[in-house]
């Protein structure tokens, strides 16, 4: 196995640092427009199954091209989602397996965007997916944390847990702190902004996809292992659309624990017209206020040493047990930051995206998953990814709660 | 008396329409770094009295040229607080009489700024008011809506209506909404960031001036003529440091209804660092972030059409009646944002500042006010300037509240 991983940021670097303590892959190609970038996430590592290389992202003629060069069979795409379609279509162009942590991109619905969805997340993806089925070549879509682990939980919970699940909800939340800073996001605020302000998409049975206003269904869940209730809210994201093609949850939405200040930070940056990615004349200078904004605060990958706290990804699946009784159990994944920048040196938000994909790839070169088409986590067996994880050191939980509540 | 506007903004252009109408002035020169604006705001008026003409009122010798140039008697600054000092220096040289509606810039305490006060709103004024006494000449200072008429209502209050001040607190609130936008202030957000983020200032007898963190003191204040109750909360304003100059005003504070929305929106924008004029750097250009807030929302002077609602601006003053019973008097001035577009195609904001400084040049003009050195409103008697406010057709009101509340 030769992996190509496209993007040398946080995610793409710790991607590097996970793998190379694994020996199932000979060879692994770490690419970025920045090539210092790439050739600094390699000289960490001081093995030589590594190396670095340019590409632009944005080309699926450049990444066709390096993807020869290389001889790579496996790319992992670990740049931000407007690249999406070029680097799945280079890999199809290319035949070799694509994995990617975020999918295609979605427009909202012209004239009803908070009650229809328009283009949904991956449809570009899904709409050749019979192209790839045909050509026996897999792409493994959505495989990091959320979307990825979350759906390997759906996969757990309809195979071993549940005979009837009438809601998978995904989770998210966590108590970071970042010392010095008013405010300080852990991950990009330009994605940020991008999946916090799109109308979320919920799916219920009968019903299929719909949308809903942005911070709809606030909710506090109590999350474990000490980080405490923090209000939730409804988001655009991937799992929405994955789970219900593989498992017959009956309704499944995301929720996002975002938290009361930062729901305020977004809803302001909306009103403000900030968000935009469309650019304004400032004493004649063209910037995109989004641009500005990120420029405003500091990078959040540079934050691990200031930060402090868990984040913790999982999924609420309500329903019948196995026995036929009611059940609300909750699975998930926490990672500290202190034990992730000791042990790795990565923030724990980046490290817990990235140890999902690093999984995946051991479970194909081992053949213990093997497929061929558009494929989510969840059309492929739980078990093995759920205890490999555990056998990277990095263990997942289950936390039962009461049904009737 | 040959009166010359500095600035043909919003309120410079509303001032030249309401003079339009008096008969007390011989000749009005209006000024503007864009003689293009000036030249429009004189070209509605129909009256040769009026004349435009360029000036970069940065400049202390530029704004001197101009006012020797004109012969002008009488300088009105209704630019931003920028160009107080420029425009006042320029004054002093010419040996004429200066009028402004906002003072020179404060300063923060650098090491105590939420407690202390440094450099204070007017201080560069007020250091050489003895120079401007010794040469006969007079600066009224803070003589637009508020400060200016709220200062007018403090000595009325004073005079005619209290034997004891225990707290005279300015209270300033509106109902405006804008069709069509998310979010669109009424008045330059550049300034409204300055004064709202700045630290407030209050009096005390005995204690002197003293500061608090921004927002401070929250309490909604009724308003009188349909507008209702709004959030106001402490704001840092010249009025506060005018009263207790002139007056026994035991206690003097300035609140603002700026409302949740707009104190979050605020709140919000410091938290990010987008309230700082500081450049940042996006993709090579170099642009401060409080000028991209401001290019992304709408210039208020256009919004007149688009606005609905009443703007107030007055004096709530607690204490002792004349007859030594408790007493609590809120003196009040709206505009009709309706009436005043119909009656001068200016928003109720802009016109209701501009209103003040043209009576207060007719009392100059007839002599009925007089003076010499850097004075407030609250040196001159108030009975003339509220009856003159009545015949200009734009009457101020007085609510009795209940002292015991």
């Amino acid at each position: 196995m030769h992996i190509l991983v496209v993007g040398a940021g946080g995610v793409g670097s710790a991607v590097a640092a996970i793998a190379a303590r694994r020996p199932f892959f000979d060879r692994l190609t770490i690419a970025d427009h920045e090539v210092a970038r790439a050739e600094r996430a390699v000289a960490t590592l001081d093995d030589d199954r590594f190396q670095a290389a340019q590409v632009d992202a944005s080309s699926a003629d450049d990444v066709a091209a390096l993807i020869a060069r290389t001889g790579a069979t496996h790319v992992l795409n670990a740049v931000d989602p407007r690249f999406v379609m070029p680097i799945f279509t280079a890999c199809a162009r290319a035949d070799v397996t694509y994995l990617d942590m975020a999918m295609s991109l979605s427009r909202p619905h012209p004239e009803r965007p908070h009650e229809l969805t328009g283009v949904k997340l991956g449809d570009e993806q899904f709409a050749v997916a019979d192209e790839w089925e045909a050509a026996g070549r897999l792409a493994l879509v959505g495989m990091g944390i959320e979307p990825g682990l979350a759906d390997v939980f759906a996969r757990h919970a309809e195979d071993d847990l549940f005979s009837e699940i009438s809601e998978a909800g995904v989770r998210d939340g966590a108590n970071l702190t970042v010392a010095g800073y008013d405010f300080a996001p852990s991950f990009s605020i330009w994605t940020t902004i991008e999946e916090c302000l799109n109308p979320p998409v919920i799916y219920e049975e009968g019903r299929g996809w719909f949308t809903t206003p942005p911070f709809s269904e606030p909710e506090v869940f109590d999350f474990p292992e000490g980080i405490g209730p923090v209000e939730c809210v409804n988001v655009e994201h991937e799992e929405v659309l994955l789970i219900p093609r593989w498992t017959g949850a009956r309704r499944v939405t995301f929720k996002y624990g975002l938290g009361k200040e930062f729901i305020e930070v977004l809803t302001v940056l909306h009103k403000l017209g900030l968000d935009s990615t469309e650019p304004v004349t400032v004493k004649g200078a063209s910037v995109s206020p989004r641009d500005v904004v990120a420029a405003c605060l500091p990078d959040p990958a540079t934050l691990g040493d200031r930060m402090t706290g868990k984040t913790c990804a999982g999924l609420w699946v309500r329903g019948l047990g196995k026995d036929g009784r009611p059940r609300s159990t909750y699975l998930y994944h926490v990672v500290d930051n202190a034990w992730s920048m000791a042990e790795y040196g990565h923030q724990a938000v980046v490290w817990q995206t990235a140890i999902n994909p690093v999984v995946a790839l051991e479970l194909l070169a081992t053949r213990v998953w093997s497929g061929a088409g558009v494929l989510g986590p969840e059309a492929f067996p739980a078990t093995p990814f759920l205890d490999l994880l555990t056998a990277y050191g990095s263990p997942w939980g289950v936390k039962e709660l009461d049904p009737s509540a």
